[in-house]
């Protein structure tokens, strides 16, 4: 077995800062990106976590993702803006999109923002989080490179097009609801090999496009996901893929080259984000104190026998997140390897790495 | 086997029109209300077409629902208005909180118009492409009765709460997602009842609770609806709750009554309409164009053996609607007889009914 490594969140915020540092992000890019990652990998989203900094790095390295350009802002109304993201770092870009759409809703009720040519922009949930904050109700959603059949189809359509709807509450954390499109991500497939369970009928295509239940037919990144729901998945990740790039001007559906096998092609990308002030409509406080409501209704519900309590979306994260808070963040062997490794490779001095052996009856807290 | 019966959609519109004026709807919300059904029905989503007038008609005998009534604007901006239905007719309700929404998008980019105290309002893919016209994204969506169980649940947690993403596209028709979010809907039933055949597993529970795949446990409107793709669907509709009630400060969950059962109660539920001005983004010619491209894509897909051409959301309506203004509209003995009865209560005189006995080889379209 191989070991775990456990670190808390203001070392992890540091040493990911330096690192991006190190590879010629600006401070406060630097900041912005280290943070985002950190915040997503104590909600228990490992899968959009520091997880995927090989990548983002690798793509800095290749040079098809550049972190020396700003956005640009191609259009701009009181309500809307249209924002080029100059192939940069998808995270900065969509928090800065973000503080765009909260501002014209602060000032206008609404914003909503649309952005193009950006980059993989971590996890959906983030930003409906930084775009509902206290007082809002946020929506966005991104494009991704084909994935997702068609119901009836054989081949990778469209992107599974992860988009989140987030609202606050009074004494709750927020009700966030992140979700992509498939049936099921491509990284639980790993789970199904090891436990040698066969997928659920229907969620997966083999690489020739077959309906298959064998998780070992072939490599796992050749799978060919199906849309959760059938034709309603599928037609909320068209939706989506329409929202976001052909709205923005963008890449869409087979234009978008592969996040993970492309490392030489850009990966532009297409986001939107909408902020919306709710007292506009009505009184915050009340709108929290119903929201409230809303969630003990929730928890109340009887459930089926050997079930705990019903969760509101984003529950989970925001309990997973408090304890990480307390304990720390636990990363496999692999993963600190990859940092350490990204890291002496820019001269970075790791003699004393912030990464502690975890003891072995460290719990790793995923559910609540 | 009982009869069917066939009558244009334009001498189905009058019929319509002059039997909700039979029941003191005002010529105009008259026009209103009979239009956005014949246009349902005229889609094929009969579910939701002239099937429901005995329910409306129902609704304002037992006064509660205000044929009445006008709306009352209770809050207002440039982008955004909060809208009192004043318990009046959902469809008339709707028409007018979209002309509003799109007015204020016409103006400023973006129009958020949210409703409380309404009733059903129909076809949620109706106000989507009203909203959307032929130069805006339209987004809207309905609270309902509960009658979808949390994931775990055993019970009718939340409404299926309907909703629609529509954009227009150049050549071909708009595409237009109209979802709810269970597996299936109660309609369906019958089907499974009429062929004997068991319910997909996981698709609903019986009166008491416990999942069931025996659509004979119990009376039909007695199911409980399970969510589309458990967590997913359960959130789509957890959210869809707070963008429509929770914002408007209406009832929800449990406090809405049903709008069957309940026909002696106001079943106020809330709405909302989005409407976003395409060309504050992009050139609305070249974002029709992308449309076409998207479309012509998503067709030249390779489908499963045995399957036709990849449809995208809201092709099959707009087809059958072409051809239903060519051949008329298809209607059942019992819902004519329905019909005519309403009609006769108020002494219309229905000598000269418009309704025809459709030939034995009258094939009715419902597919393309």
């Amino acid at each position: 077995m191989s070991r775990k490594y456990v670190i808390s969140l203001e070392r992890l915020n540091r040493f990911c800062t330096d690192l991006f540092k190190g590879y010629g992000v600006t401070n406060e890019d630097a900041k912005i990106f280290a943070e985002a990652l950190v915040k997503t990998e104590a909600r228990g989203v490992k899968s959009h976590g520091v997880v995927r900094i090989k990548n983002y790095i690798d793509r800095i390295v290749s040079g098809t993702l550049d972190v020396t350009k700003d956005i640009t802002i191609l259009k701009e109304t009181p309500t809307t803006a249209l924002i080029d993201g100059n192939n940069g770092i998808g995270i900065v870009i969509s928090k800065k999109a973000v503080e765009i759409a909260r501002k014209k809703a602060e000032e206008n009720g609404i914003g909503f923002v649309s952005v193009r040519r950006s980059n993989h922009f971590g996890a959906a949930g983030i930003w409906g989080l930084e775009l509902s904050g206290d007082d809002m109700i946020g929506i966005c959603a991104t494009n991704s490179e084909p994935i997702v059949s068609a119901p009836t189809g054989k081949t990778r359509a469209l992107g599974s097009n992860p988009f989140s709807i987030t609202a606050p509450a009074k004494k709750y954390p927020h009700v966030s609801l992140d979700i992509s499109n498939g049936v099921m991500a491509l990284g639980k497939i790993y789970e199904y090999k090891r436990l040698g369970k066969p997928f659920p009928e229907g969620s997966w295509l083999d690489t020739n496009g077959n309906p298959t239940t064998d998780p070992n037919i072939n490599p796992i990144p050749e799978f060919i996901m199906r849309p959760f729901g059938m034709h309603k998945g599928f037609g909320l990740t068209v939706m989506m893929e329409i929202l976001t790039a052909i709205l923005a001007g963008g890449e869409f559906g087979p234009q978008v080259s592969s996040v993970y096998r492309d490392i030489d092609k850009p990966n532009p990308i297409s986001h939107f984000f909408i902020a919306i002030r709710i007292d506009y409509f009505r009184e915050l406080n009340d709108f929290k104190a119903t929201m409230d409501e809303l969630i003990d209704y929730l928890h109340e519900l009887p459930v089926q026998s050997g079930n705990s309590k019903v969760l509101y979306p984003g529950e989970k994260g925001a309990a997973v997140s408090e304890k990480k808070l307390k304990t720390g963040i636990i990363l496999g062997e692999d993963v600190v390897n990859e940092l350490l490794n990204m890291a002496t490779d820019k001269g970075m001095d790791i003699s004393n790495s912030p990464f502690e052996i975890a003891p072995d009856d460290f719990e790793e807290i995923t559910q609540i």
